[in-house]
């Protein structure tokens, strides 16, 4: 096994030998949190998400199926879902991530002993799916996510060497996938799975060993059509159509595939799909997924309140995001990571840590979030994602460092021709738009820091050692600052945070007449929780100015600590018997309405709604005008 | 076999001897139809829509499951649906209804040989589920849909009897229903089917029998809770939960058992329902059916134009608000079915009458009717509704004779007391709203003459012999016309049809500062195809009066002969950069929209869409202010 010697310094992407990409990863064990917004949420994930879903996994014969598999205990794969194995992979994936940056003896016993069941579980030939029977084997690739499991199972294998340095996962997965480069290709197995996701991570695996066959069969699954839909191979594709979670994995193949190959084609697909998301198919907050038949993209512009949004799809489309971040520098896609992260993705997980949506409503009455599902994707999912996330934050290119999102930590980050410069952040970031940088290079020396102006920031500004720059500060780019950096050197940067009223494009018929709230990255919603006087499903919002008459309050004993939003909302009598009782069509004119009057109206960030118990909630309030 | 001698009087649903029913059905053979709207449609049903059905029933292998069972043929049961059997029942209900009416050898003779090999599949004790492996009988009720197929067995008996006297069909239906009185009931299988039906059918067959087992059995599973869901039996209902037709047809049941038995929960808990039907469940269109996932109901108020509205729910809701009119003679009841007959279910099938919808959306883009679906409940359900469609235009009762719909047709009622009236109607309804009704009793005699005015119509005026009638004449109530009938007398029905801007509950968050147009009982939709000018999906009106400056106009080549509303819309550049570009999410007040200019915008009924290829369509509008 010839691998690359380089996984202490990989990032979770493995960008250096990659010819298209303009950015460069950093490795997660670069990046420090400090106490901050995200170091909150990824210690709950290490020390209550991860560990109590192992145990709940336990507890409903996830593991035992590999047992049954390896002989080492005696039963019949038992789970309701058929893509167990591969939650199993994700948690392991995010347990690895974890162990990068934290020294957890507990969570890598765990790591090991899982690792040590899957291993025993594989067949001789390296096949390793414990929900299919032998004779079922390749024969129902349209649904049997047998390419998707070994896909994860790859990704947790690189993610434990990076981690670790050990091979023994890696091992695994590189068996099973050099059993799936024997039997597909052109004039084998020429179908691949219906569910997208090996494509990545074939391109990954290739990347950590070198090993080319791994990204021959990548390309080769990318140009075929997958078999469970009729939508043709990703090239194809003019729209982004099917099942959200699929096409979003798919996309992520595709761009880790250009990164590699630089096939044009593929790019100019990529750019289509992407306007095509954010053109017309992405909520507000950042949630994909409108349908629930297919858990599938809609038309353009069809985005009911009630969305499917599943957290997975979310992820999906931030991976997708950041792999386009790194291959163009262009500030577009850190905007749409920055609003999925902080919001449709957030959501998915509750301030506890350990209980979880699968889908991420925009409007809702008494939904709940939950332990364990079914159809157990989501969950894992959140807790690679999570561990991952500080990867997410800096890059290095040629020209210098970029500074993709703004959160309290540390960075030693080294660019290409080996110059380090310690990057320390102090920030209240997502609460306050004032972020402080300390730029310590060991010695002087020159190079550019990128500072990425949000899409959303209006009037930001920037100073080096309290002097403003002379270079363009303009919202959704990112601000360049050359100079040769002392040790030191401060710089300063400012994005103001008003509370925002945010209007949706005139075609989204859901939402037509409707306006949100929004602050600094955080999209905020109403709960019934917060609104003695209104109920919620009557209140209306009668912004006169781009801030609606809001305000910004912290609240630091709030839902974990949170700024909320209060301001004057309309309100109908509650509970008002003149609405229930008013036709649900009439003629127009035909009824005057009951008059509305202000009332306190309280908003807190989306990401942070259902912690309370059952209440009803919205994002998108009517506009009186 | 004791039968009722009555069953050339019967209606569709006998009401004779339940003590309940308000009203009392009349017979199929005493309602003709003439040259007016339901005879065209009615007459497609019956030579296209059926005799291609039924071809297409045996291309795919339909009858030969009977055949399987009978051991005619030799085979292995293969349909995709495990509902097909109901298909071929219903198919035959509808062709037995037709058969009621009109003369046709061919249509009988498909039917004689369509149950001769019904009768040969049956088991010796009665069972008969083709779809059913002898291992599984009563196993798996949740899914089976065992009693559900009896159930409509049991209606296409019921049919066949009372079009022609003939038992056959009735026998078989019998002899299953009495294998469920003997294995279903207390201490027994005492779980009903996932899929209400049979309730309605089983007290259908006591009244066509008199044999109390059936009206018994009915009870105990409308009280039992069904098996699929979680919901409770339905007199435990506070709001309409789960799957819309199951839901329709349990309600069906619920108002059958009532009728029967006076126990008044029951009756409390249909109105309440009722209420919440339509306070906020139900499309303008009269479609019900918010959510794809589950085919089922959503949230009060939860209405994406992408409704999922199956056909086979609209013809549910229509068939029970046609029971809570024969229950109360409430007009309110009358004026659902009518919205529901002319819009969200008659768009279920296409004018060439051989195609049909699953889904009726409010909101649509490529959407085509299919001759065929996987699940093909929908099709043969078309075709006994419109089949029975003449039984629902009036009703007797002890004080009178009752008009609930309007259409050119003649009937020949006899009230309870024995009193024969002969009523024509002479009209165009639905394209105008003057209908004239001439009365002719055989002689002169006191009896109270029921006129429906549509909840919809204002300023309806009603004259007898050319005399303003004194009764009250309000819209959404009966007129009651008590004197003493001469042979001859003729009324005069006006009913102004203004086009009609229809506005929605500030609730609907997804047709907020939309509007709708209707006129008459008709609600009309904007297609693609009608729109050179301007994208359906930018146009907008801008209603100044509750006409909206709309004119009808008759089309006699267009659609089969048409009303449409023609006026003015209010439109962007079309193809539009502008809106193209614009962001799907801004700040408030950060760009300014495209002018909008004044277009033609012409409306057809929402029937009629998706009859001249593919197309958008909606019928909610934004409305300019």
């Amino acid at each position: 096994m010839s691998l690359s010697s380089d996984w202490k310094t990989a990032g979770t992407v493995e960008t250096r030998h990659a010819p298209q990409f303009r950015l460069q990863s950093v490795p997660l064990r670069a990046v420090t949190l400090a106490e901050g917004f995200w170091r909150q949420r990824r210690e709950l994930n290490t020390r209550r998400g991860m560990p109590r879903f192992l145990a709940s996994m336990e507890e409903h014969g996830v593991l035992d199926n590999f047992r049954y598999q390896s002989g080492r205990k005696t039963g019949q794969f038992k789970q309701a879902s058929f893509i167990s194995d591969s939650d199993v992979y994700k948690w392991l994936e995010g347990a690895c991530w974890t162990l990068v940056t934290e020294d957890l003896p507990e969570l890598k016993a765990s790591v090991d002993a899982v690792i040590d069941e899957i291993a025993a579980a594989q067949g001789e030939d390296g096949y390793l799916a414990t929900h299919v029977p032998p004779e079922r084997r390749w024969k129902g690739l349209a649904g049997s996510h047998e390419l998707y499991c070994l896909g994860h199972l790859i990704q947790a294998g690189i993610a434990h060497h990076r981690a670790t340095g050990e091979e023994t996962l890696l091992g695994v997965a590189r068996r099973f996938a050099d059993l799936a480069v024997r039997e597909f290709g052109p004039g084998k197995i020429e179908t691949p799975d219906g569910h997208p996701e090996v494509e990545m991570a074939l391109v990954e695996l290739f990347r950590e060993t070198g090993e080319q066959s791994y990204l021959d069969l990548a390309g080769f699954l990318l140009h075929q059509q997958p078999s469970e839909d009729t939508y043709p191979p990703l090239a194809d594709r003019d729209a982004l159509v099917g099942h959200c979670v699929r096409s979003g994995y798919l996309c992520c193949g595709g761009a880790d595939w250009y990164a590699e190959t630089g096939e044009s084609g593929i790019f100019q697909t990529l750019e289509r799909l992407w306007q095509d998301l954010v053109q017309g198919k992405m909520y507000v907050t950042g949630g994909v997924g409108q349908r629930f038949d297919g858990e599938s993209f809609g038309l353009p512009y069809e985005l009911p309140n009630r969305a499917y949004a599943e957290t997975c799809a979310q992820i999906a489309h931030a991976m997708w995001a950041w792999r386009m971040l790194l291959l163009t520098g262009q500030a577009r896609f850190a905007d749409v990571m920055e609003l999925i992260l902080y919001n449709g993705f957030l959501s998915g997980v509750s301030l506890s840590g350990a209980e979880y949506f699968y889908m991420n409503p925009l409007s809702a009455q008494d939904y709940q979030r939950s332990p364990w599902f079914r159809c157990n994707c989501c969950p894992p999912n959140i807790h690679r994602t999570l561990a991952m996330l500080p990867g997410y934050m800096f890059s290095t290119s040629s020209e210098g460092v970029w500074v993709h999102l703004y959160d309290a930590c540390e960075a030693l980050l080294t660019m290409p021709d080996g110059t380090v410069v310690r990057l320390e952040q102090q920030t209240q970031y997502p609460w306050e738009g004032e972020v402080e940088l300390i730029v310590t290079p060991a010695a002087e020396v020159e190079f550019t820091l990128f500072l990425r102006i949000p899409g959303w920031a209006e009037a930001a500004q920037v100073t080096v050692n309290g002097q403003p720059v002379s270079a363009a500060v303009e919202s959704g780019t990112y601000v360049e600052l050359r100079r040769r950096w002392q040790p030191g050197d401060r710089v300063q940067l400012s994005l103001p945070m008003p509370p925002r009223v945010v209007e949706p494009h005139p075609r989204i018929a859901e939402v037509r007449g409707s306006v949100a709230l929004a602050r600094g990255p955080l999209v905020y919603c109403f709960e019934s929780v917060d609104s003695p006087a209104a109920e919620i499903l009557d209140l209306a919002l009668a912004p006169t100015d781009a801030a609606g008459g809001f305000t910004a309050e912290s609240e630091p004993e709030l839902l974990g600590g949170v700024t909320v939003l209060r301001g004057t909302g309309r309100a109908v009598c509650s509970p008002c018997a003149q609405l229930d009782e008013l036709p649900l069509y009439r003629s127009l004119g035909s009824r005057s309405l009951p008059p509305r009057h202000d009332v306190t109206a309280l908003a807190i960030p989306y990401y942070a709604w259902a912690n309370r118990g059952p209440s009803a909630m919205r994002v998108w309030l009517p506009r009186e005008v």
